[in-house]
């Protein structure tokens, strides 16, 4: 038989979170919980791809300040971000010096950085672990359809790069304040899966069978089902995605109802701010788990969730040459007793 | 103080190894030890790309046959490539449908994959998991360098990017047979570490100070030297990132012997291949180390290695924007008793 859950018995927990994101995201609905903005896409460099390093040099600080910790702590820190070669995050924690494993999970990447951060503080192998990840609206365009300065139109499904970078520290032992009694309760890692989808701006569609997935074998080997959580929480599926989700859910005989919510949807007013499809990218669910989920949760306002980090596995080749885009979803059920 | 070493007591042991290569790999000295080649660099596919996808899917197929398992006896997956954004191992192991984690550390990505593998396995958070990485002469050289096709000349410092996929499957539990006795004993976590290095064609000397610095860490870490090895074996730091290497060590002490060798030095025949300063890519050490020094062990002519993969963490973007290129190293202390 597989094992499909990673159970965390030793109750890893977070000590710390951070987020740090641009102009845009500050000015939607989540602006008070966010620790830093930046009005400068460029935060005063010649470059994005800088200007996001910036972003997760500035998100590791402020994990540190808020910790009373420092580099030294920290025993691992995985780190990703979607411009090639995860350039920008190794970048933006070069100067701490601490050992380092580099992940790619597309939007995923927060999601499966938080269960391998657990994983490795459950085990033993780190007292403390940190994950990081980020991306910019500007270094994302580039990459992965136009440069910004083409004003190439958007389509009605397309989603907004998250300019930002969120951050967390996850240890084991003692609990010493309200966040530290936010513990990660267990995991699932996502399978890939390929639907047919070649549209890079219809990231919702590629992504949300995955999302489909992961939560069908959740529920199915946890024997649990929506209603025992006070929040599903996908990634960035967007409103595209999100409604995709919930008719393959309903399909397999799950109702996704008003608990279900996205990371994507929430982080802009879409219609006030012209967001088409919403949020995504590697900062959009890091920053919005890191800077309101998490807090709700050290404050009790929910006190179970589970987020299903969602990530579309293209590259600018791999859809210039025809081929279709996989989705990921990796899980993790996140509680306050 | 910080725990270094990730100790596996529970012994995760190699079940099967699996490489696949193309024809310039073949001619080289390590030619009988892979399991298939191939002489088409398309593999009978429309891009190079597509051809990479296949030497990955090749070497999961072999790693089935030889292991007598499936797809579903494997509980996950770590997989990693050059190309961004690691499509090419998304591709090629896509159909297995199997719990994926995807990772970057560039031409470290094998050893980061057998350190993650060993350490879930240990944990108990997989009865099994595998590790397969890939690379490809012709996609490496279009994505960091320039396209094949404008025939432009390398220089001396230059490694040549392998053509090839490797894979293993890390279990624990019953020893089976000979290569089940050949088990991993502990591994370090890389730091990343810059040095000024901004030439893409001398990834050796951007790699060596990371190798320095592991090799180091461990010593100190594990009270152990050179000597307490049959081998110390890099990952792809070609003959310019050795020497250097063996440079670095001597400055701190370390007397680097003729029991210090390196992968990309070890695929090729360098001087009637004319392959520069050595092999490298993440299919360079993932096809010696699969290829050869996992049956050396098996066979019981190495006792007892360390296997340090190293990283060049660059992008072209990264390099045309001036930025220096960081390297990684991550060390698996690879034994039979």
């Amino acid at each position: 038989m597989k094992r499909e859950i990673l159970c965390f018995d030793n109750r890893p927990h977070f000590r710390a979170v951070s987020s740090v994101v641009g102009d845009k995201e500050n000015d939607g609905p989540l602006s008070e919980y966010f620790d830093m903005y930046f009005t400068d896409t460029k935060i005063g460099q010649l470059t994005w791809e800088k200007a996001e390093t910036e972003l997760v040099r500035h998100a590791i600080e402020i994990l540190f300040k808020k910790s009373n910790l420092r580099s030294g702590d920290i025993d691992i820190i995985f780190s990703g971000d979607l411009i090639n070669q995860c350039t920008v995050s190794t970048f933006g924690i070069l100067e701490q010096g601490i050992p380092t494993l580099g992940l790619y999970g597309a939007c995923s990447t927060f999601a499966e950085g938080l269960l391998l951060a657990s994983s490795v503080v459950n085990a033993g192998y780190a007292k403390r672990a940190a994950c990081v990840t980020s991306s910019h609206f500007c270094t994302a365009e580039r990459q992965f359809r136009f440069p910004i300065e083409y004003g190439s139109q958007k389509t009605p499904t397309s989603q907004s790069t998250v300019t930002g970078s969120g951050a967390a520290i996850i240890e084991a032992g003692d609990v010493i304040d309200e966040i530290s009694k936010v513990y990660i309760n267990n995991a699932m890692i996502g399978i890939p899966k390929e639907m047919g989808i070649t549209d890079a701006n219809n990231m919702g569609a590629a992504m949300a069978p995955a999302a489909a997935d992961t939560i069908i074998r959740y529920f199915r080997e946890t024997n649990t089902s929506a209603k025992d959580y006070d929040l599903v929480i996908t990634g960035d599926l967007g409103y595209e995605g999100h409604d995709i989700l919930k008719k393959l859910l309903c399909d397999s005989g799950i109702y996704a109802g008003e608990n279900f919510t996205d990371c994507g949807i929430m982080i802009y007013d879409t219609k006030k701010q012209d967001m088409h499809a919403g949020g995504s990218g590697c900062g959009c669910s890091a920053t919005v788990m890191s800077g309101y989920f998490i807090k709700q949760l050290s404050q009790r306002v929910l006190k179970n969730i589970l987020f299903i980090g969602t990530g579309a596995l293209l590259s600018p080749l791999s859809v210039m040459q025809g081929l279709p885009i996989p989705g990921i979803a990796h899980l993790v059920n996140i509680r306050v007793d």
